[in-house]
């Protein structure tokens, strides 16, 4: 996930405040306080890390899925199924955070005995960034990966239209001095949140991130937002068709292996028409069943070290990075300084706080 | 993997008879008939998918390993420990082919019972294409993941230097009347055998497939092949650094996870220095634990249904595929007419079969 750099006109929320406030707030609209806690953790997490298009400010949409009657406020996650390593769970289109969080601990449970297992969930709703659930795994000295399918906006090689989510793929691992290993991408080029950025910043696109309404590349943002995401790899020539497949496995995977919907049939992204019902995969592997404790997370530490002092190309804007890191690194500025919000983030908060009668914390300038 | 329209001027040789003439090879070399009926099953099915990279054409790599000592043509793999649903497994340096169709069949056993398991295998060597084990799930009726860590091709995001390897990834699943989905790819752009291949053909390169020796993107094959291949993604801004994520994760699941070489420190591709002490791992999960027998399979076909009849892009050279579709086809087209092996690899195999007393078969050339 990129950490954007975007929002510099904004305020300052200090973190538990954000996260107390984002809690009182679902409460107020029926959800359970631990459920309620578990989705503000989720979100302000995204916040801190500096991934604001996952984060509160996506408030307003969740509450119009409840409001339009389309998500259960206060669903709790059902097993329903499965063997005792692939667990079978239906989220009952309750918060995907909650789900989440229940299938990962149980899925990290299961691991404890049996070395490795996984949650496999269905009817449930997006659950914000699929790292922090991949995250809490290595907190708990485990390797954990969290796989989500999503809203169709990616063209398969070949295709001309969006039929295929940005399918995310999350994997983290503890990784001793820095902290957590954490991949957490999107199987498209980009996300569509950076078009928008695009848009907003005037830029042209690179070839490899898009597609126009007819199939050709997007060198616009309007283009692309009419038509669809490159799968990660770009276009067939640079590997496209990886990425392609690298989405499709996620659905396989999550939506077409949990019995929920999946690719075309998805609906649109915070559609108020119908139930998401997406799918949704947490995997826990216990590396003490195969080494000594602490032994893999050294070897990981070791080759962590290899990389990051390695030479680097010309014109490379630092150091090899360990994937995560500059989210981390936002994570600890944030608890230092607050998280920063945009303006336009910052009155969508005010707006649904006022209106729900939970007042947005008066919070400084930047 | 790509499907090369390389070699034209070659030999079809049946796929039966370059089976049992590898199986013949390879116990001359001290190979028990069992071990060399796993090992020339996956060389020649990667000749027959059309990926002669990875087939009977590394015969002479292999050969020359167990002629310098540095791989054991007889060790069997043996159980070191592990729990239920994740089983550790040491090579002990033999028949990479072997030992990962005798832990993939471990873990899709493990899996009937417990849903999913997983083979973590240590001290193995190269086990050719990633897709014969995933596929062998398939067959099966389960979802099959293969990995590998391999010598060190890819440079990370912003290094120098190639300092991880392609490490593949592999999954399959049984699909309907289209046979099994199976990705099988390479975490770098390109695999190195493209190079070569546009090498041969005097082809400049495209950005994003590799760089050059200082790290500048490399235009032509040769400067390529002296610098470092890019991960899926290419260049930092069209998402480089997600391929190397993966490709790091990939390493994290196998090498570093099962306490084999990683990174860096593994050698050269087919060094004969030493052993290879490659990590691989195996992945079945049994879609039965979760929903009714065939449910999965209709699902996952229906939704390629979907895929296959969408509008392409306007100079698209045919419909959306399948992964694993081309290679499906070569092998369908080998069963019928042979494997067509080109000049440099049949004589390869004439000289090999020549020394070792196991005359390569007369074969009629195309």
């Amino acid at each position: 996930m990129p950490v954007y750099a975007d929002p510099v006109d904004g305020l300052a929320v200090p973190v538990a405040l954000l996260q107390t406030w984002t809690a009182r707030l679902i409460e107020r609209l029926d959800t359970p306080p631990d459920i309620a806690a578990d989705v503000a953790e989720v979100l302000v997490a995204s916040d801190t890390r500096g991934i604001a298009s996952h984060g509160t400010a996506r408030l307003p949409n969740y509450v119009a899925l409840i409001e339009a009657g389309v998500m259960d406020p206060a669903a709790r996650p059902e097993r329903i199924g499965g063997r005792p390593a692939l667990l079978h769970w239906d989220a009952r289109n309750g918060w995907g955070h909650h789900a989440g969080r229940i299938a990962m601990d149980a899925a990290l449970e299961a691991s404890r005995e049996l070395g490795m297992a996984a949650s496999i969930v269905r009817g449930t709703n997006h659950f914000g960034i699929a790292g922090w659930y991949a995250l809490r795994a290595a907190a708990a000295g485990s390797i954990g990966i969290a796989l989500s399918n999503t809203s169709p906006l990616v063209a398969p090689t070949r295709a001309r239209l969006p039929l295929i989510g940005t399918n995310p793929i999350a994997i983290a691992a503890p990784a001793g001095r820095y902290g957590a290993f954490c991949l957490d991408m999107a199987t498209s080029t980009i996300p569509r949140g950076r078009i928008e950025v695009a848009a907003r910043r005037g830029e042209t696109l690179p070839i490899g991130w898009a597609i126009d309404a007819e199939g050709r590349p997007a060198r616009t943002p309007e283009a692309a937002l009419e038509g669809a995401l490159h799968p990660l790899g770009g276009e067939e020539s640079t590997g496209g068709h990886k990425g392609y497949g690298l989405a499709l496995a996620v659905d396989l995977l999550t939506g077409v292996l949990a019995g929920s919907a999946f690719g075309p049939n998805i609906i649109g992204l915070f559609s108020t028409e119908a139930a998401s019902n997406l799918g949704q995969t947490f995997i826990a592997i216990d590396p003490d069943a195969i080494d000594a404790a602490g032994a893999f997370e050294r070897r990981l530490e070791g080759y962590l070290d290899q990389l990051v002092a390695s030479p680097t190309i010309p014109d490379a804007p630092g150091r090899v990075l360990v994937p995560g890191e500059p989210e981390a690194d936002a994570a600890r500025q944030a608890a230092d300084r607050g998280v920063v919000i945009d303006a336009v983030h910052a009155e969508g908060l005010r707006a649904l706080g006022d209106r729900l009668s939970v007042p947005f914390p008066a919070a400084e300038a930047q």
